[in-house]
């Protein structure tokens, strides 16, 4: 069969048409004929090789819903034209006591939906079977998309830390990652507390389900919200003004960061005074996407709960400007290929 | 009742005899009879007001153990005889969701066992009797002691991470909070690794309870342990290699440190690689002495598995060559008054 994507040729290039054939699917593979495709920061990062793990050319996207064009022949739980989505990871060893305990995205042996694999900016996408998700019928393709990588990459960490309605939460950024975190944490039950750089995110923040908004680059804001919080959610790539956030947490409270931090040549590190993590019993933790069962689990949640992308939905025609918008971190709040 | 006691009369002052009167004890107090008082490194910086909350004439020691030898009007469940150890910790408000919840070592009302208060380093101490705890029978008064403060720092971290039997802990520094450490990680049926700058600890360490033993400062010996432990404490009061230790945890694993890190004048700092926390979901905490629960239940556990600090007994005519062996990091592995 033959595959029509895009496809960058080399580091930051335009992505360009680009065909390739796929031939009979392995046992446990299945092909997935894309209707949206999320586009994911993580996908910038790729094209530009930031991690220096790129392979070109390099056909993006990981946030893929679809439906089931073709299955191996050791796949029988999924349907021809059942509707499935597609994240970060495709397949991992599923032996290591990380994939057996749930934890698949802690594999050694992982592997990333885009990295020496072609992803879903294309009309098909071949992956592992045992990584496709059912999508609840009640979310919508596009709005359901970026829950595959973001949705998750939110939604794990809030479960590991074992968040609770009681508990008092801080989202810290609202872009694609956090506009979904703050429904999340509100859906829950929580009190939610948004941090932006960006005062015109108010409102937004708001009807995304925060109670309170605070901007992060002014002390006097900052100070007021001490000792408040129980759980910090870092969503942005940018380093955080470290201290002033752990200030920020209850005595036994967290702050999760999702990001490396890096950008090209710079090792992003987190830092905080001992003393304040020593006498609060504070943590700060990282946390990389999820396993199989939240990333299920995650989308049930999110369709009981009526949770999805704030999305801006464009053609392959625009792929180009589509991806600039997420480069320029300019997307309200996820942008959507649709196929 | 005049109490005779040893008070550093300004910062970094020797100890002397102090005199002190105390008069009728309120409803909750009781006035224990010294018979043992651990001197731990925090007595160290108080002496030496190394943390700016010293008030002089200052008299030290608050991991104590001693007899009831009087008791205010409400205290109904002390005897007079009874032996009784007291903390850190002297008293707390009883009323905020922190004690309430049996976090009062996060109280923002704690009342300190020496500061504003006069500690054990006397024949008398006066406390609040609800922050007194049972000593089990088959403790020795001089090996239970340093439990006091030092068996629940290290005990009350393995609680709060969850340690359970199947995990693989790192007890970083070997010294009078390490020895305690390897020992309850042991009894806890964990695999246990020491960390230590000095190669003659190792047949101790072995002693306390360790399966292996790491040279922290071997770049070598680092790099074996890549991956390995689940929750690692530190227990020493120097920085530590931050990114070798994060390397050393497995995915999921935490590290935990116990000290403000800070020397005069330089406010400590842990820092790491974001990329590393977030690829591995890894942790960095703090931790605070511990609850009354636990205090307790880490006496019970202590006593159920033979577990005390290994001690140098002075008498207090020694006093001040006994606290010079604390300040100098000399003792073998925790220094104890007879009174």
């Amino acid at each position: 069969m033959r595959i029509h994507a895009f496809a960058a040729r080399a580091p930051a290039a335009p992505l360009q048409p680009f065909d390739y054939e796929l031939h009979k699917p392995g046992p446990y593979d299945v092909d997935v004929k894309v209707s949206h495709c999320g586009i994911c920061h993580s996908d910038v990062h790729l094209i530009d090789n930031d991690w220096d793990i790129s392979h070109y050319p390099l056909v993006p996207g990981h946030e893929i819903v679809g439906t089931v064009a073709a299955t191996g022949t050791a796949v029988e739980w999924l349907n021809l034209g059942e509707r499935v989505g597609v994240g970060w990871q495709s397949g991992s060893c599923l032996r290591c006591e990380w994939c057996l305990n749930g934890y698949e995205n802690l594999c050694q042996s992982k592997v990333l939906t885009c990295v020496r694999r072609h992803g879903g900016f294309a009309d098909f996408v071949r992956t592992d079977s045992r990584f496709t998700f059912s999508i609840p019928e009640s979310l919508d393709s596009a709005g359901a998309a970026p829950l595959l990588c973001a949705g998750v990459t939110v939604y794990a960490p809030m479960r590991r830390y074992g968040l609770r309605p009681h508990h008092r939460v801080g989202i810290a950024g609202i872009g694609g990652l956090g506009h979904l975190a703050l429904q999340f944490a509100h859906a829950m039950g929580c009190e939610v507390t948004a941090f932006s750089t960006d005062p015109e995110k108010k409102s937004d923040a708001a009807a995304f389900g925060a109670d309170h908004f605070v901007l992060n680059h002014d002390p006097a804001q900052m100070r007021t919200i001490e000792r408040t919080l129980d759980f910090i959610l870092a969503t942005a790539a940018a380093p955080l003004q470290w201290t002033a956030y752990v200030k920020a947490l209850r005595p036994n409270g967290n702050l999760t960061i999702l990001s490396r931090l890096s950008s090209k040549g710079d090792e992003g590190v987190v830092s905080a005074p001992a003393a304040l993590l020593v006498a609060g019993q504070k943590s700060i933790a990282g946390s990389v996407t999820g396993g199989r069962a939240l990333t299920q689990e995650m989308l049930a949640f999110a369709a009981r709960h009526d949770i999805a992308a704030k999305t801006e939905v464009f053609s392959c025609a625009e792929i180009n400007s589509a991806v600039e918008r997420v480069r320029n971190n300019a997307a309200h709040y996820r942008v959507v290929l649709e196929t």
